[in-house]
C-alpha cells in the first residue's frame, strides 16, 4: 500500500469539517473534561510500515478497548477454562446492562461488555492483591506495545470508582450467582484502573499488532498462537462494539473494540494494525468520527474482512 | 488448494463416526422425516474448482438458508430502504423470539431471525400476489445456482402453514406496529414456500459462490455490487446461526448461514463457497456435523477471515 | 346509605367540568366513534336499593369488562381445572404484553389480561362452534343482568375483528405452546364478540351484584358459590386495570375491571355493585373520569375493603 | 367470634401433621439454623380479643415484614412525596428481581420488594447516620406493639451484611439513577438491621394491629390516620407476597405481607391482626404452613375482605 499515508491524511482532512461531532462521555466525571476536538489515526502495517495523522502522538483514556488486552492475559493464564465464566455471543444489550445476568444465572454474554470485562479482571486477579493485577496488566501493556512510558491515569481510575455505581451492581450481581471469584470491591479496583490505561493512537496501533499478525509482534516474539489471535479478532468483530457492533462489522467489516474515551482499535488480519481517536460519541457510545474514519479507510484499502 | 478434494474426504472419514450426532428438527412435521444419517459436503473455489463428498447430490430443505438469499433479492429492489425496516444487529436471542418485537416497535433485529426474514418476504411482495414473489424467488435462486432443476417443496412448504403458529404470532405482531404491508397471511405465503426451497448441497455452494466472489457468479455476471456481498457476508457472520452466531465466528472464521434441514451455507470471501448438510441440530438449531466439519475446514485451508 | 343518589349526583357535578379528560381509545376504529362527553354512573345496593344519575341508561361497549363474566362462565364448565391453562397473579406487564407468553410457556399471567381472556373464550369454546359460544356467553349476561334487551354490536365486532393484530399475535402464539385448543381464528371470534358485548351501566351494575352478593343475584338465585364469587373479586382487585391495578387498589380499594370503552364495573362486597362510563382513558387504558368518581365514591361511602 | 380460641387451635392441630414442609431459607446463613418444625398462630381482633396457639410466643426473624412497618415510618415522614421514588403496582417478578429497575429508571416497583424497601430505607436515613435511623425503626416498632423488649438480633444482621450481594447489586444500581440518596452501605446498613427485628407471633399480631383499625393502636392512639392505614393495606394486598401476591389474595383475601423468616403478617380491616410463624417456605419465598392456616382461618371466619 504505497500511499497508506496520503490516504489516512485525506481521510483525515475529510473528515476535519465534521470535528466535534458526537457527544463526549460525561458519566466519569474526568473523561468530561476532555477537548472534543481531538482526531487522530495511526497505521501499523503488518509488512512494517507505520503511518498517522493529526493527534496521533497525544494519550487518552483507552476504556473499554483494554478489555481485548485483559482478555488476552486472562487466556494466557486460564485458557477455555475462563469460557465456563464468560459467553462469546453478541448481547444484543447496551454495555452495563444487567438484565441478561438476571435471565442467564450471572454468566456475562461476552467479556466485552462491562460484566464480562469485570469476571475477566477477576480471573487475572486469581487470588493476588489488586495492585499486583493492575501492575501485571500494565507490564502486559507496554510489552506489546514495546513502549515503556505507558501510564494509568490515577484520576480517571479514582473518578470512575467514585462513580461507577452500576459497576458495583454489576460486580455485586454476580457475585451473588457465585460468579467472581474476589470480593467486588478488588475485582472492581482492578477493572478501573485498566480502563484507566492511557495510550497514543501510535501506540495503540502497536499494541494490537500481534492481533492482526497471527499472534506475533514486530519483532517476531509470538504473544499468543494463532489460532487464539484469531479467536480474540472473532469476539472483536461480533462483540466489540455492544448493540452496534452488527453495523460496525456492516459499515467497517474489520474486528475492533471501542471505548468510550473515544478511541477504537481495529484489525485487518495479515494487513495492518489501526487505532483511531475522536472524543464525540455516537448514541451507541462508540467514537462518531473514529467509526466514520475506518469506513473510509476499510474501503479505501480493501481491508475489509469480507471481501 | 490442490488437495482440496482429499482435505474434504478426510473431514468426512473422521466425523462418520457421529453420524446421527444432534436431533432432527421436528417443529415442522414435514422435516421430521428426514433419515438423519445423511451427510454430505460440497466446496466451490473461486479459481474454479468443484469438490464434493458424501450425498452432496441429494436435495434437502435448505429453511433459513433461503433468507440470504430471499435478503439479496430484498436489497436489489428496496437498495438501503429496507433497513428502516429491519435492523443489523445480533439479536441476542432464539430465532423466534417475540420479546426483542415489543421492546423495538415491531422492528426485527436483523434479517435472519424469523421475524425480520417474514418482513424481506413482505418487502419483496410488494403489491404483487404471493404466487408471483414466490415465482421470483425460486427464479433468483435457480439463476444464482445456474440450475433450472431447483424446486420448492410443496409437502414441506404446508407442513409449516399448518403448523408454524410461531411465525403467525410473529407476523401478526409486526403487522399491529405497522411494520408489515400486507395480510400477515400473505407474507408468511411467500416466506413458509421460500423456506421450503430444496437444493443438494452443490447447488447451494454454487448458489452462494457470488457473496465469496465480490457479487459475481462463476460466469462473471454480477448479481450484487461488491460492497453488497460484503455487507450481506457481515450480517452472516455476525447474525447467520441465531444466539450461536458468536461462537460460529469464534469456532469458524466464517460468514455463514444455518437452517433447521441441517444444511450451512458459508462463505471464504475470495476463496470458495461451501456448502454443509446434517440434518442432526445441536440446542441452538444448528447443524451438530456441519457446524464441525466447516470448523476443520477452516482449520486446514486457513480461510478463516480472521487470519 | 339513605343519601346515596345524593351522593352519586354531587360527584357527577363535581367531575362535570373535567367533562372529555383523558383520551378516547382508537385503536379499534368503531370505538374511535363514541362521544368523549358521555358521563354515567350506576349503583345496586345488595339491600335492593338502585341509584344513578347521567348518561347511566346509554349503551357503550363494555370491552374487557367482559372477561369477568366470561371467566365465570368459564369457571363454571372447567372448575379450577381452568387454572392450569391461566395464572392468578398480576403481571406487571401492559394488557396487550407478549413478552411474559415468551418467559412462562404461553401461559398466561391472569385472566384479564387479553392473552388470558382468549384462553378463557377457547375455553368456553369447548368444541362447539364459535357462534354457538357467542350466544351462551350473551345468554349468561342477559341472565346475570336480567335483561334480554343486551345485545352484541357486530360493527365492534368486526372492526376489532379486521384491525386486531395483536390478539391474533397473542392467540397464535399461546397455541405454538398447545395452550389453545382450537384454531386461532375460532376462540377469537368469541374473544371479539364477548368485548364487542353493548351494556348501559344500569345494565352493567345489575349484572355485577352477584359477584358482591355472594355469588347470588337480586332474586336470589346463585349464579355462583361464595367462595368462586370472593375469589373473582380477589382477581379483579389484583388484576382487573392492568398495570394499574396497584394504583386503582391503592386508590379506591375495590374489586374492579375495566374496559377500553370507557366502563369500569366496581364491586363493594355486602355493600353494592357500581357501574360508571366516561369514554377518556388514562395512559394506562383505564377510565380518567370512571376511576376519579369512584374514588370520590369509595371515600365518601366507606365501601373500600381496606377499611 | 366467641371460638375464636378454639378455632385456631383447631387449624392448629389439623396442620401439625405438616409440620416440616416447605424449605428453610438458606441464602442468609443466620436463618438457617432455624427449627423447622416451629409454628404458632396470634390473633388480635379489634374488639379486644387476644388469642395464640404452638410457638407464638418465641421469637423469629421477622425479615420483610419489617417492610410494612418501615414504610409506614418513611410516609409519616415525607408524605406523598416518597411515591415519586417507589411505585404501588404489583412487579410480576421475584422479591430480588433488578430487570425492571433498567426497564424503569431505577424506580421500583413497589415498596414490598427488595428494592423498593431499600429506597424506603434510604427515605427514613433522611441524612442522618444508619445508627440514628436504625433506632428509630426500632423505637417506632417498640411503640406500636406496645413493648420495649423487641430487639434486633446483630448476627442476623451481619450475617445478610457479608452475603447480601444481590442487595449491594440492587442499591448501587439504584444509585446509578440517582434514586438513592446515600452510599448504598448506609441505606443497606439501615435495610439489613430492619430486616433482623427478632419478634413473637403475639407481638407481630399487636404491632399490626392499627392497620385493622383504621390507623388506631389498641390503646387508641392514632398512629396513623384511616385513609393511610386503609391503603398500606392495599399494597399488602397487591405486593405483599412478591410474584405470589396474587394467589395470597386468591387463596386467603387478606392484605398481608410475608418475611423469609417465615412469618406472615394479615390483616382482616375491622376485625383482627393475625401472626403466623412457620419456616419452611413454599416456592415463592413464603411460609408453606402459614399460608395454609391462614386460608383456613380466613375460610372459617368470614375475614376475606372479598365477602
Amino acid at each position: 500500500m504505497p500511499n497508506l499515508q496520503q490516504l489516512i491524511e485525506n481521510i483525515y482532512a475529510e473528515l476535519l469539517p465534521q470535528l466535534g461531532a458526537g457527544k463526549v462521555a460525561d458519566y466519569i466525571p474526568e473523561l468530561a473534561k476532555v477537548n472534543p476536538r481531538k482526531f487522530g489515526i495511526a497505521v501499523e502495517t503488518i509488512d512494517g510500515g507505520s503511518y498517522f495523522v493529526g493527534d496521533a502522538e497525544e494519550s487518552f483514556s483507552i476504556q473499554s478497548i483494554s478489555k481485548v488486552f485483559g482478555l488476552t492475559l486472562a487466556l494466557g493464564k486460564h485458557g477455555d477454562a475462563l469460557w465456563r465464566r464468560v459467553g462469546r455471543e453478541p448481547s444484543g444489550s447496551s454495555f452495563n446492562s444487567i438484565v441478561q445476568l438476571e435471565h442467564e444465572n450471572g454468566i456475562p454474554r461476552n467479556p466485552f461488555i462491562n460484566a464480562g470485562a469485570i469476571v475477566v479482571c477477576d480471573a487475572i486477579l486469581a487470588g493476588h492483591r489488586p495492585k499486583e493485577a493492575i501492575g501485571e496488566i500494565l507490564r502486559f501493556v507496554r510489552q506489546i506495545a514495546d513502549d515503556d512510558t505507558i501510564v494509568i491515569d490515577p484520576a480517571v481510575a479514582q473518578s470512575e470508582q467514585k462513580t461507577g455505581y452500576r459497576n458495583f451492581a454489576l460486580a455485586n450481581y454476580m457475585r451473588s450467582f457465585g460468579n467472581l471469584g474476589h470480593p467486588p470491591d478488588l475485582a472492581l479496583g482492578v477493572y478501573f484502573h485498566q480502563c484507566a490505561i492511557s495510550m497514543t493512537c501510535r501506540q495503540l496501533a502497536r499494541a494490537g499488532f500481534f492481533l492482526g499478525n497471527g499472534g506475533r509482534m514486530q519483532n517476531g516474539f509470538a504473544v499468543i498462537p494463532r489460532e487464539r489471535a484469531r479467536r480474540i479478532c472473532a469476539l472483536m468483530l461480533t462483540c466489540g462494539h455492544y448493540d452496534a457492533s452488527g453495523d460496525f462489522a456492516f459499515r467497517v467489516g474489520l474486528p475492533g473494540k471501542s471505548g468510550v474515551g473515544g478511541g477504537i482499535l481495529a484489525v485487518a488480519p495479515g494487513e495492518a494494525s489501526v487505532a483511531v481517536w475522536s472524543p464525540g460519541l455516537n448514541r451507541y457510545g462508540n467514537s462518531e468520527l473514529g467509526t466514520h474514519a475506518l469506513q473510509l479507510l476499510a474501503e479505501r484499502t480493501g481491508w475489509s474482512v469480507f471481501g
